[in-house]
């Protein structure tokens, strides 16, 4: 496994890959890799030739400087687990390699900017301004340096799958995104390189897979409503004593807010416990809907 | 010649040229061909082996409905040119291929979109407000479906040469932009789609390069205040009849105003001829200067 630091090497790397006619796929990371980063890598490396385990902790897409400086930064560790999960490419950029003319001027808008579109309005969108712009920035810097043929997305970051799935369509990049599920641990956490900086013995956090739970069942049940949904989670939340940010029923591929469960339907949380926050979603099937058994509608 | 209207089609071909080792170059334009399109097309040929040329009148870089619509329309003119030239491929999407969610989606920002630099700040980008973030919108669209390895995009638009630039340095784009000189009939002026829509027979429109070409030999002979540059060129514009949107003496690289002419600078005009707003832009030298004589700084 080769381990590159700047545009030019991997840029030269991947030329010759993409002569040889090799399929490039890239799993996007900011690091202190976990069992769920790696599931992305055993979803992708059956898909494609080479795989780019793309590791860079991207300032814009933090809306607040103590949550960037405080996030974990494990390189060693996170390349010694690359190579083992079978990663060709490790690609771990500085900031200065990726903003040349310096963070204030992305923050200025002097330098040119991609920006997210609607899907990245409501949510964590809403809660923290500019992070999905930061983010949707990045994918598409990405993008454009290793002009991948594949790259995949896990389903813990909900919200952000749409939000490159909408720039892959709006830009026209010819990528194929590929969704990977959610990974969680026994306890029912949905894994995060955020759990790191939980309190270790705390069984508060638990209460978000636990609410996610609880509400998939009552919808498999009949309760189509979602007020009635968003309830019964937040009252599992809050009775866990963490704070919620926000509890929502919505559309699985708009994200728009809705108001009854036709067919199937995501709810998604964001609550504090203490200082960190964590995410979580789960897909809601109403009653007897098997969408494996449908065709699609196009 | 291929004549392509559809990206499904354009990528297909392109992917064939691409894995046989073709080197491929684009010639963006919105159609109503002239001698200074094929110009880019002489000077893009022999840098490439598949030159393709995107005729494609982008309604969002049009700050003027009226604008967009009286602009002259010639594709199976552009075509006809277009193969005379030697280009391999037209493509010529329909705004709908292009703005699949329609163009409400844009200008709501809906969808996702790409912002204009610093570089668009002043000039035209002052005059036109949102006419570079079209701009810069399309380019990228442009370069994501075809990924080029070369583009070439004239002088004439010099403003929007350097707007490019920036969005491929700050977007890290691997595509090589070429500039290709401003290329005047013989009369003087600059040549322009826009001027299909001057009255034949008006000499006024000359006032515009000849203001250019006194202020150029001014700053040959001496003068290196842009005041009294500004001033020579606003008199020459003034007196033919038009009626001056900006003149403005810059630094060649970012198009900051400059007071003082210091080896080189860009004089940037625009002016109305009746209905038709008109721009030309000419390298000042100060005397002795000669730059093809010095090493560059970098």
């Amino acid at each position: 496994m080769i381990l590159s630091r700047t545009i030019a090497d991997v840029k030269q790397i991947l030329a010759a890959e993409r002569r040889s006619g090799k399929r490039i796929g890239v799993v996007p990371t900011m690091g202190a890799l976990h069992e769920g980063h790696l599931s992305l890598v055993r979803v992708i490396r059956p898909q494609c030739d080479h795989v780019v385990l793309w590791l860079f902790l991207n300032p814009t897409q933090f809306n607040s400087k103590a949550d960037y400086d405080k996030y974990p930064r494990t390189l060693e560790r996170d390349a010694a687990l690359a190579k083992e999960a079978g990663v060709d490419l490790v690609f771990a950029p500085s900031v200065e390699e990726i903003y040349p003319d310096g963070l204030e001027a992305y923050y200025e808008k002097r330098s040119v900017r991609t920006y997210a579109g609607a899907c990245s309005w409501g949510l964590c969108g809403a809660k923290r301004p500019g992070h999905f712009d930061g983010v949707v920035h990045i994918v598409a810097v990405l993008f454009n340096i290793l002009q991948p043929d594949v790259a995949v997305f896990g389903e813990k970051d909900y919200q952000q799958l749409r939000v490159i799935e909408q720039l892959v369509r709006d830009m026209h990049y010819h990528i194929e995104i590929i969704a990977a599920p959610l990974i969680r641990a026994e306890s029912g956490i949905a894994l995060s390189s955020r759990n790191e900086l939980l309190q270790k013995d705390s069984t508060a956090p638990l209460a978000l897979s636990r609410a996610l739970l609880s509400a998939r069942d009552a919808a498999e049940q009949g309760e189509t409503d979602a007020a009635s949904i968003r309830e019964l989670a937040a009252g599992i939340i809050r009775t866990a004593g963490l704070s919620i940010d926000y509890v929502e029923v919505t559309d699985i591929h708009t994200l728009a807010p809705v108001a009854e469960i036709r067919n199937e339907a995501q709810l998604l949380v964001a609550a504090y416990c203490g200082e960190v926050r964590l995410i979580d979603n789960i897909r809601l099937r109403t009653s007897g809907y098997n969408p494996s058994a449908l065709k699609t509608n196009g």
